[in-house]
């Protein structure tokens, strides 16, 4: 019986082990709960990303640093291989849980994008209703994107909801703005192709295999920028192959609209389009968020189908800006 | 001393371990032999194909998952680092026993092509003649491509061959059509080029060391796609390169006959071939079977030989027929 | 509290452990020093070669075999991915420590290039000025590029200059001739930027990643071409990103100056280069040690400066001749 949290718990502890060579630091809160501060107020470091990135994932991928050539552009990037991809990718990493705390006495309102495998014990998603799994944990493990630390209120108000006391929990924190931030968006790539497989309904549970790539958004001034670029690094440089065992007829219906060139929002560096839609997140096209390629070969017709393809021109426009 | 069998075994455990994450299963025989079964009943993993591959090399070699550049082919691939290029190649991961079991009271006829270090226990083939290494392990790894789980007796004629009980015995098997059957033959490429510069009668003694990177056949429906699949990603896709410490007379006498362009076959898919070969593989070439590129660096003259490079018209024709 | 030494003896071991199947040589001279031969009467091997070059680095790196795309020109190499990038390049892999051992009794002179943490317990160079480092090992590990084994002799002085008793004392030997020596220094990618940063007067402290990418020199036959080959692989071949913490006009008053092209002597193989300065190495133009090839990204203003690119016609010239 596979543990996402236990998993999750496990490269934890091989990244608080190195916090000193890595860049991160580890403290114990008043109330047990374990936080890891991979870029608020220290560096990180790409090992450190990298690591983040296998958390956020369960414990269920390789996520290497590379060397990416995408036509004339050579950047340094991500490579991920993904076993289980709907537990890896959405019972864990999907960014999907808006950790939204209210003021307590003594500490203000915190919001950050939650990550990893504590979404799977707290289950406050809709896509859980379509997830047949419950994990044996003990403990919870969650990723949180912000530029802030979490106080012991936001850590207890989060193991409440996940079930566990407090010295159960492990947080990580890193801002989009960072290095850890760069490359564990980056290792999103192949859980962005399978959240969009779902959101056209294609049956996820099919998928046997992902393999992916995605660039390094170059660190950003603020988190703002950081947002824009490091979507864009997925929009217009990601790539992603997975293997199902489905029926040729499930893939051709949407393969043309699995990549980011279906969206209408297509084209448009994403802090430009979040701009021109007023600053609201809600009113760009949902269907946006996909790699920039997508490859899937069926096992069961040997076929493989593809669409899209990377966009060097957008992607220099919004890294290097 | 280097026991082949017994660092196969390491790498083995960590498969096993991680048989639920990775999507392999393993269970005991009647007669004590283990059997991970790495694709048949079960739909295994990238991962999973990355270890099987280094258990294949005798615990030898460093495989990696990596996205390759062919020309303007972008592709999921492995990346291979083979120390001991002989022993690892030669005496463990070539494909060279044909494993033919008559049938019994209890169980079918049963062939699988077997690779992995237990080759050299049995030393049934003709190329143990010429490698002066005995393993002084007590078990016995046989990797099997076979679409078909053995049986308790087909492990009781392999224990035997290789002189070891049955509960010493550990198969893995996976069917050519497989995930992991895909990684396991580009794992090959390295193994490729060594096999063919010993067909040429080149000293593979002299052999210090070798790398190659290889892409990975999509998923076929059926075996023999994937045969045909999986040799032209070697024969189309493949580059191995190596470093040897002999005259340069010796590499310039068969230097343009490594890669596979130098076969009267080459230039139409594998499968094809063997449909016009009437459905015979001994009729093919048997030179064919190579890299699609090499190149040779002789450490003592500093000089490096070069020959082939990759076909990506093939390549596609073949890989998404 | 990092100590370099320790960690980097931690990779030692996993090298010794593994001397056999790596192609490397262990032994312990009569004064309990220990010698690793990686290369001078063995083979040694890539994957030892990465080894040792993560030794080198102090164990603050990931070091990795690549094939790599350079425009048309594939071919093995090495990715780096350093964390700290001022303790593991500049207080330890710099091959920044002459060792030059006066003749004894019983030994003839003996002079190597020494790199790695052993360097900052001896404290022997101008650059620990500027470190503000102390290791609190008690174990010192240095390397040796060079084709002869160091005595008892050379290990006690060695061992007196770091403050250890030689039996604490770690000395890893590899020639510029060989698998290991081809390897270590194509490693060095990052350290040679770094390196040339603090040449041109960049503030390096500000550096918070480092990253890069260089192919393998072809094994030479001599120590005099090796040092050509393996010098121009970084230099015409090389590629490195930083991110770092400062003012932009720190960095837009050195980034033209920092890739290799900016040099005088750029262009010409160095083999030739060291023929036409009368083999007067301190003749060369020293700002031309550089990559080809600069990225740095600051994550202040966010803004990504770039200078150089790599020269595939030099590096044919150098590799290939």
């Amino acid at each position: 019986m596979i543990s996402l949290n236990d998993r999750a718990h496990a490269v934890f502890r091989r990244l608080s082990d190195a916090a000193d060579p890595l860049e991160v630091a580890v403290c114990e809160l008043e109330n047990g709960a374990t936080v890891l501060d991979a870029g608020v107020e220290i560096a990180g470091s790409l090992e450190a990303g990298r690591l983040y990135s296998e958390v956020c994932l369960g414990g269920l991928a390789d996520v290497q640093l590379r060397q990416l050539q995408l036509d004339d552009l050579t950047l340094p990037g991500v490579e991920v291989s993904v076993h289980q991809p709907v537990l890896a990718c959405m019972a864990s990493q999907y960014a999907g849980w808006a950790v939204n705390v209210p003021a307590s006495d003594s500490s203000k309102k915190y919001f950050a994008m939650g990550s990893g495998p504590a979404r799977v014990l707290h289950r406050g998603e809709p896509i859980f209703a379509e997830i047949d799994y419950r994990d044996p944990a003990t403990v919870a493990v969650l990723t949180l994107e912000s530029n802030r630390l979490p106080s012991p209120d936001v850590a207890a108000w989060v193991a409440g909801k996940c079930g566990v006391s407090p010295d159960r929990l492990f947080l990580l924190v890193a801002p989009t703005a960072s290095i850890v931030g760069s490359v564990q968006v980056a290792a999103r790539i192949v859980e962005t192709g399978l959240h969009k497989m779902h959101e056209v309904d294609f049956d996820i549970g099919t998928v046997r295999s992902g393999f992916g790539s995605c660039p390094l958004a170059p660190v950003a001034a603020d988190d703002l920028t950081a947002i824009g670029r490091t979507n864009d690094a997925v929009l217009y440089g990601g790539r992603a192959w997975y293997t199902v065992h489905t029926e040729d007829a499930q893939i051709e219906r949407v393969i043309e609209r699995l990549p980011s060139v279906a969206s209408s929002d297509y084209g448009v560096p994403f802090g430009e389009l979040f701009r021109r839609h007023g600053g609201d997140f809600y009113k760009i096209d949902p269907l946006l968020f996909s790699p920039a390629e997508i490859a899937i070969t069926n096992s069961v017709s040997g076929r493989t189908f593809h669409a899209g393809g990377v966009n060097t021109s957008v992607l220099r426009a919004s890294l290097f800006a």
